[in-house]
């Protein structure tokens, strides 16, 4: 069985200092390619659907590509159907997951990337709805989604804009690194990848590379947790035992 | 109507460089005051529950309070039915809640602390779950509860352990502000008390002050957002036009 599926799943469509998607521009490029000329966005983690197209739209031009978001189209669930490429933008992760089910998108994106190979790219929130669950989810739970199972293009979970505890702080919230090790006090947890602001993971097929500027951290329960540089093979998140 | 409601609803169960439940202890005191001689405990917010009761047993025993935790009874329900005061303790909100469901704790509790008068005392966790909902939480959703509705002790909602923008910050995660925005932008949703870590709410019968050494901040619904001193008077919260 050849696995078709492609993925380029970013922590943060903003690094710090950049405008929207400067920093992964070229791996964008370089994961839709020249065959794919129209991208489907779906922009349902922002309440201003309009603005956020526009935004998405004006950048994506720039790198070649039309952009047809999915709440102009009369039947989104056709739409994805038709889709050439998948960007599921940024915001409220918890919206964001509401309006994939409320719009029967969840299955339908599902067999678009895992049989028939349409490429999907995810930043943030479109990140983490493209993993096992958003249990690793940073955000507020504005409103309740079904289920906080997701798209499951990947057997793990992601954990966006990881951040390292700051030795300096005062607050006492939970550091983001307590906050994964209690979702692993859970039984039968998956392994969350920690991408930190720069970092993206590229899966092609059976395959997955850490890209961008960036360590990640990967946590596994029961187990010490890693730190993998840009470049490193991660493949073996992509077998179910893990 | 003479509504009993006695509510202690603190933002934080540690502040920095104290120890635990330090910085409210006089206002713990107050609280219960004389009357109650046992607290009921519910340490469901965090994994080990058993270390969870020691610390709060040992801290109350300080103040003059014998602890029964809910995990040790044969009945939590029962518990509930025969507590003289309830402490719900910090931890996961997600966890917290999903607890209370599965124990049929939550009815129980909103009968005792409304109907009965039996005063109630949260913190952080355990104040959200004591008001509408535990959509204003910080925590990871690290387990699904059948509901973001919580017991509803109070027709607002509250975000513990408040936190200011970081002007120095280059991390590109929404900010506590942004968070709550967002959820604002849903239709018809409570006003939130974003609390700082520091401060408290005590509602007692139809009268909500503000205690504890820190501000609290104010956000409504297409309304600018405002601050509050402690001592500040808070009883129009109570009123559900808000
Ligand atoms: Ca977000
Ligand atoms: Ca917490």
């Amino acid at each position: 069985l050849r696995m078709k599926r492609r993925l380029l799943l970013v922590s943060n469509s903003t690094l710090h200092g950049g405008g929207y998607l400067d920093h992964c521009q070229q791996q964008i490029k370089d994961f839709f390619g020249k065959q794919v000329t129209r991208i489907l966005f779906i922009p349902y983690a922002l309440h201003d659907r309009d603005a956020y197209t526009r935004m998405a739209r004006d950048k994506l031009k720039t790198l070649g590509y039309e952009v047809d978001s999915v709440h102009e189209a009369a039947d989104p669930v056709e739409a994805v159907r038709k889709a050439e490429g998948i960007f599921i933008g940024g915001g409220n992760t918890f919206r964001l997951l509401k309006n994939l089910y409320d719009n029967n998108l969840v299955t339908e994106i599902r067999t678009r990337v895992l049989q028939d190979g349409v490429p999907y790219m995810g930043s943030s929130a479109g990140s983490n709805v493209a993993t096992v669950s958003i249990n690793t989810t940073n955000d507020m739970p504005i409103v309740c989604p079904p289920t906080f199972s997701a798209i499951g293009l990947v057997p793990f979970n992601i954990n966006p804009h990881y951040l390292d505890p700051d030795p300096h702080s005062r607050h006492m919230g939970e550091t983001r690194e307590q906050r994964i090790m209690q979702y692993h006090e859970e039984p039968e947890t998956p392994c969350v990848l920690g991408l930190r602001e720069g970092s993206m993971l590229l899966v092609e097929g059976h395959k997955a590379t850490l890209l961008g500027s960036t360590q990640a951290r990967l946590f596994q329960r029961g187990k010490t947790t890693t730190e993998y540089a840009p470049g490193s093979d991660l493949s073996f998140l992509l077998t179910d035992a893990h």
